[in-house]
């Protein structure tokens, strides 16, 4: 397929290079025109550049993925003066990768069919290790059909691609998800923290944790205690994995649809109060299990 | 073996009439009469009443189990006047599996040290249920060579025999497990109250829930949201399970376990007042994945 890619930063280039090595041809627009070069050189004459989203149309692409920052770029992408709407989308499938609210999501929807475009909001999980190796979760919103004739364009990409329903519930479902990992993580945070203070071997009490009702994702495979478990952020200082400034950004979203909705979430808004206190204080680049570091004596 | 045992109550008949099926000797107490009736007559001569819990000791018992509703009641049938250790108590094996705070159980252990017995704490969890059916998972604390020994005795009232370390470390693993438990359940019921909201299918958001990041016991094997899943307490209007009251109990444990040590627990001191606010309802007997009542239209 022919396909244009908007947003070519830290998880947009290894995807879009995951299209190319499928064997697709790429149209690619980016603000930033070192990411622009690089994608270009790297697909070997299978990649060229367009000035403006709109211009990517006129390249007669069958669909087009964006990953992008955040909703505000999102609209602006489709719904500006430039924006991919802007142009003949008739029949075009639109795929929006970025993690927004599902409100925007719903709205740039609603455009896109107002304009004859196909349009499905496809979130992601899996961070950039999972985008360079082929391997994240999309979390899928739009019509059925289009969902079952796009997998095996979004498998190039992914390895868990699920269907959510109706337009928007891509970004409900990692919403959700999301801030009940933030949660998790905070009570596997704090639950550790308290009882090795209270005279508990970390791993003694890990192990009782992950075969009782306490069991969790946080606790079992990515368990925050350093010493815990090896190749996870707590036995490295930290680094790599899924960084709390991002952690951050989603329990955002979360109490923020909430907000709207008017659905009570305590714990996730005090998740979202306490990654904030965390990344005040300087710590928005370590891995969000680093958490436990306001529970422990450093 | 010729044991003691104390307390008769829900959890209490059940594991001791376990005992009796695995052909011990009983010498019991408790303060409600009928309910030494009622074991005594299950015994058919194998199970004998005392008039105080010291008076037990008199008959010549290897050891006792005792499980009570609080660490007032604890404090009361160890350390008063006619309590386990105003009489002989050398060399005799003191189990108590109430779930009591860890300080409390440690202030116990020290005194019957003091006196030459041997002393475990060994809280349980599995509920009623668990204790009618033997499948108790116990959490074990003080001596690992007293462990390996009473490992036996304690399989005839459960499954799992857990070592949790010194004196007071299950109690611990209890409160520590507990409060994630707690947390947890709450923040699967605000994830899952949330996602449908927004215009989410229940099944298949407890579906990606279940196989991403925010996977935990509370939403794969016992999700509060009715519907999802069959044969848990959401299936049949909240009832059986563990009492929101029980849940209330354990937090309070835990949050003053933390005050004590000056440990923070953010989310556990709000999970205790959002089941505080739930029982103040008048909800204290639903079981505690009820609380997604909160985050619900009824």
């Amino acid at each position: 397929m022919k396909l244009g890619f908007i947003g070519l930063g830290n998880m947009g280039a290894p995807m879009a290079r995951n299209l190319l090595k499928a064997g697709h041809e790429l149209v690619v627009f980016d603000i930033v025109q070192v990411n622009v070069d690089a994608l270009i050189k790297h697909g070997e004459g299978r990649a060229t550049a367009a000035v403006t989203p709109a211009a990517i149309l006129s390249s007669g692409v069958d669909g087009v993925v964006t990953m992008l920052p955040a909703a505000q770029h999102v609209k602006s992408v489709y719904l500006g003066s430039d924006g991919l709407l802007s142009a003949n989308v008739k029949g075009v499938v639109l795929i929006d990768s970025s993690t927004i609210d599902p409100m925007s999501a719903r709205e740039v929807a609603k455009a896109a069919r107002d304009k004859g475009a196909l349009m499905l909001d496809a979130p992601v999980s899996g961070g950039t290790g999972g985008a360079e190796a082929g391997t994240l979760t999309f979390m899928v919103g739009g019509e059925e059909s289009l969902f079952n004739q796009m997998k095996s364009l979004l498998q190039a990409m992914g390895k868990n691609i699920v269907f959510c329903g109706g337009a928007g519930n891509g970004q409900v479902a990692k919403v959700a998800n999301n801030m009940l990992l933030g949660i998790s993580m905070i009570g596997t945070a704090e639950a550790m923290a308290l009882g090795v203070s209270l005279g508990m071997d970390p791993k003694v009490l890990a192990g009782i944790i992950n075969t009782s009702s306490g069991r969790c994702w946080s606790s079992d495979t990515y368990n925050p205690y350093p010493g815990v478990l090896e190749n996870v952020p707590a036995a490295r200082g930290y680094t790599g994995g899924f960084g709390s400034d991002l952690m951050l950004k989603d329990l955002g979203l979360a109490t923020e649809a909430a907000k709207l909705s008017k659905q009570p979430v305590p714990l996730g808004s005090l998740a979202q109060q306490i990654y904030q206190t965390f990344i005040l204080q300087g710590y928005g680049g370590l891995d969000f299990s680093a958490i436990i570091k306001l529970f422990t004596k450093n």
